[in-house]
């Protein structure tokens, strides 16, 4: 048999917790929402500690992603590749940022509780987002949790630039590692 | 509105061509079928010029995947991801050599029409494959046509060895280039 359907889902709980009607200017506002979402993820036991989301020019969300690996049986759904998916599905283009005739443009950013694994950097370059914020590094990740984060390019940053994608790194850091630091205690994965 | 489920599909042809009862003994075989899968893609105009699949120890079909990015709206939906996320919908794992007690074990295979980009490259170490199988390189696919397939970790070979995954490059190298050079000469993308 074979299959040629892919379904993936967020956990019913994002429709009563995230507003996409406000707006989250500044980029700490936009890092805040997404740790948000990893805390809440953990604490409903839908999925990994990791929360991402996807702006617009005019601040508000355009998707938002949480992990969904082990409840969706998915490798693929992690956080930001979530809310990169949802996003593109939600304005029905494969590149965010493209221009489009008698639209007005400006910058989309993703931000994320905690940096991009190898897959979710990789994922970045081609989900046309102009700029990505952070809040733990992945040093925090592997130190706090068992997640493996994977290699990437030594200039990591500078790759991203040279794509046109600006990072601001260490937005709400403690925050970001209250969650990893307690999802670690717990012993998890298991979620 | 918050858009919370994702939906993608592989092209209702593959149901035609792919035969999941058949083996595919060999390294050549299996790159053969990624091949032939971006060839038909390319001729049925359901995407980009890229195939990949999924093989089990038995050397029979888990799941095959081809580039869906345009048709999809959706920069995630390269053959290889497309071929994880399905091969793990079936067997409901994310990780695809997980050892499942009673059940016999043996090496995942992951055999593409061309070297993954950074994205499918991230997305390779958390699948759960034991041997990645590519035709043509990443400098053929940049040359013959327009994609860009971003960065690398420098030693991308060793990183994924070091993560338990066996490299096989250059099969059926010319096979692979002319898929990609008649894709070139078309025009593409506007799949």
């Amino acid at each position: 048999m074979l299959y040629a359907q892919i379904h993936l889902t967020l956990p019913a709980w994002v429709h009563d917790v995230v507003d996409t009607g406000r707006s989250y200017p500044g980029d700490d506002a936009k890092v805040e929402l997404a740790i948000d979402l990893a805390r809440r993820n953990v604490d409903a036991h839908s999925g990994g500690p990791f929360g991402a989301a996807v702006f617009g020019p005019d601040d508000r969300i355009i998707a938002v992603g949480v992990n969904r690996v082990l409840p969706q049986s998915c490798s693929l759904a992690h956080a930001e590749t979530m809310a990169f998916m949802l996003a593109q599905q939600r304005i029905q283009r494969a590149r965010l940022n493209e221009p489009e005739p008698g639209v007005k443009s400006g910058p989309v950013t993703l931000a994320t509780s905690a940096q991009p694994c190898c897959q979710c950097y990789g994922a970045s370059f081609w989900a046309g987002i102009d700029r990505l914020l952070i809040g733990a590094r992945s040093e925090d990740v592997e130190a706090l949790t068992e997640f493996d984060e994977g290699p990437l390019p030594a200039d990591w940053i500078g790759e991203l630039q040279r794509h046109g994608i600006a990072v601001v790194r260490d937005l709400q850091h403690d925050t970001a590692c209250a969650v990893l630091r307690d999802y670690g205690r717990l012993g998890g994965p298991g979620y």
